[in-house]
């Protein structure tokens, strides 16, 4: 079952504003309605806030636990990619914050979700 | 024939906006003029209303049999782009909505054609 | 329905032995189980048997409309890649032939079949 | 002789406005100084005018005639780009036009060309 | 838990020999020793009996169900391997099989495993 | 109109045995049937007799001129490769040669062509 | 130990604007919880100040041996990357300056971080 | 020896605007340290004045040349692109201008330097 | 500084022959000439003697710490390569064993060196 | 002028076989016709001798300058790979050796040439 409380944070290393990607292309969880599974790629960007403003940035092996959590839950792709993106906000209260899920495909179809949190400048969108 | 009956939303899971991005390789349909079959790429990009503001998603599988009933249809690339277009905006109502379809080719050309709906984002209009 | 009688041929213009391959990517069956659409890609490889000796090579836009009649045929993936094979060593009884479909994959699984016919030097078989 | 009579527009199928791209990758024509032939790509993209208001597209074969009717013409690569520009926006009168042509190279040197009518989106441009 | 008892076959279309071969992009299972998943692709080349000999075909479906019932099974990469062979070969006594996995990769090691049953040509060996 | 009389040869450097292959990717010639251009590649490749028999190259520019004089011929794809192979293996005499030509396609077929001449090594075939 | 002492700069030879990028794809430091090695890929883009105005540039073979004596050195992803950014600004006083890290990843996960100093152009930050 | 004299220019054939890009992948200097060769690519971008206006391109021979004429020359990579900008904006005066050069690499660092010339658009930039 | 005693080996699980392929696209060592680091791929393929004769596999985090410990060893390539292979050798006394090491260059040249033990079928010399 | 003199050997470090591959990928000369720079490819493949029968490889750096020795000579592809071919065999006696020149083309035609020494083994042929 996803479990936020797997996640954790550190403080952000610096006080000038900057921008981390975490893509994790081992994603799995299942399909609700025929418990098949369905893979993809979620990649998380975010600019943390600044270091004396408080600003943490999620650590990487919290990360990789939190993700696996989603393994045997059945859960649509547009649910999964808001739950990660306010799971994410909720531990980092980040200046901006992107959560895109890529998905392998299913009868020949493949999707991509993007939800964000804040002021995402235009080129970090995608 | 196309078949916008086949259609099927579901209610969108946030108030916040949030992107779908949905991408099917295996379209088909017949050139009107010759009846050789045409094959493509249509893709399907939108941001859906509030939840609280009824907002809805396209159901992938519904998407996917809509896809299907143009298979024996002749049809110009032109036309069925804005069909696509004028269907899904039709069913969900979005805040925008781009298709675009990317066509294997005829006589040694490739075409691409791209319909949209509302104000789409610069970053998402390709 | 897939129609044998589509399939025209032409003298082979060499006495010298040569080989002569077409890729159609653009082949589409359907499902006999689901009644969903296959894609995939036809391979045809084959060796003519000399002028002299009445060798003849498949005309090419016959080779697209037989192709084209599998369109809306229900039929196995194992069952077209025999049939193919068959129908073109009837035509041409070549000195060897290779019939290859790749197909785009159902529920994450991608498959090929390969058939042939007559003795296939070994750099050819694939 | 490049001959514009060749081309023929049938009437646009919307009046929202929606964008169109050929590629033909299959493009030749001669070098004036030397009379050896140039390969390369022609883009010709664009956005109708409404129905509404006498919208029209370029219709695809009547397009390929057209572009065939430079194979044998001794011709620089920015006047081939300029002339098709003009040929084009004559026939349709479009809201904007783009043509670009990338060419295989002479001297270890590849060489684009892009030319435009109207006001072009930024994210068209290239 | 890996169940070969939903392994099912069908029987061979023809008589002469050919090839199949059935690739899953979406294998995942557990390292038996961290618990952590494992991610790879496993690909099934064989090639039946005759027809008049009894010979069947592994169909798609339940191979697809089978390779699912190792998702949450704790199994090192070479046991996998040996026993998808083992599994298979039980089921359709083929004229030869080859079972690959290629493994996305653990502390920056990927890793592919080969295990083969019968006179496999040396060109379906990889 | 094909020019075997373009073609020149130089004296081979070497009494070794070794290998030459040309690729030229900007060949055209026209179908026979509807006069349309085609596109292709062709791949040349030959062992020469040793400098001591008498052995020859064929001289780069002089294959750039005999390949330009099929720009307006009609021509099917067999023929030009059969035709190819044969004003080469008179210029030259050489221990072995390959031609292989690889069309762009027409009607979403593309095609492959290898003629050869005296006893190509099997990993020189393709 | 990273040592900035290692750093050396050179005048810049213009008074124009421009911009220089130095991509090292062979950086490689050590993970401070597990000791591990870690790789990754430096980018280095900058706008030098005015030759009239004192602006510099970092010499090659001085970032080269900077960046290797991170070799042993324990420290995080962000860290490095901030410290990269602070040492070359503290160096050569740029316009701006974007340092970028592409790491290969660690339990399935890649990371890129990107620092920034000035005033980056839009186009110029990824 | 670099030498500007070898650039010749022609009449631009239009009075609208438009771009004109060429890519040379075989340019070759000394490195003036090492002696060492340095390989790169060099890329130059324009927009010509109107033609009415006096506007000129340069011609792709005389760019071939002199390009060639950086063979045997001892230069930095920024001197080289600064020196290719000031020889091409004297030649042709253009609207805008960008040199952009792509490095092989020394010491497993690759770079880039792009300098330019007037208003440059901001998707020309790169 | 390599140390054998690292490697540690289990029993191989079957009695049938297969091929095992690891790929550690992260080694690194130091050049003994000028101490500058090399940065390589290291390729291990091997078929274990059958388990009832003593077979064993090389453990996949044993391989790995025993590559990282040439970290900061001064060795040429050839050197490496017929160390691993030797040390691999003396651990497994596999059927057949191949090292091949995949070097990213200096100056300009990349290398590849393959050090096989024992009766390498030809298609996995490579 | 080509150098052999430059060239190094050291004394092979094993007595088992094994094979190594250099692929320089900035090679430039002239063509002795038109005075103009011809760029490529060198790879050189050898086995050497066993350390106990005297065998040598070529050191790496000499092989650098060796071919950097080339760059201002006149000379035909085919002289240029016997050359290197007859040089490097002079100085190891190797088992066997490969050179294999990739030239990236003159007039729309890309040439490779290969020449040997020795009895290669047939995978290693190409």
């Amino acid at each position: 079952m996803p479990d936020p409380s797997l996640l954790e944070a550190f403080e952000t290393p610096s006080d000038t504003p900057f921008v981390i990607e975490h893509v994790a292309e081992e994603f799995t969880s299942l399909c609700p309605k025929t418990g098949h599974p369905d893979f993809g790629t979620v990649t998380v960007r975010f600019c943390p806030r600044a270091r004396s403003a408080g600003g943490t940035c999620v650590e990487l092996k919290s990360l990789k636990l939190y993700l696996q959590s989603f393994r045997n839950e059945g859960v649509f792709y547009e649910k999964v990619t808001n739950l990660i993106r306010d799971d994410l906000a909720a531990l980092m209260n980040p200046v901006w914050l992107v959560v895109r899920t890529d998905w392998r495909g299913r009868g020949g179809i493949r999707s991509t979700i993007v939800a964000t949190r804040g002021e995402v400048p235009p080129d970090q969108r995608d």
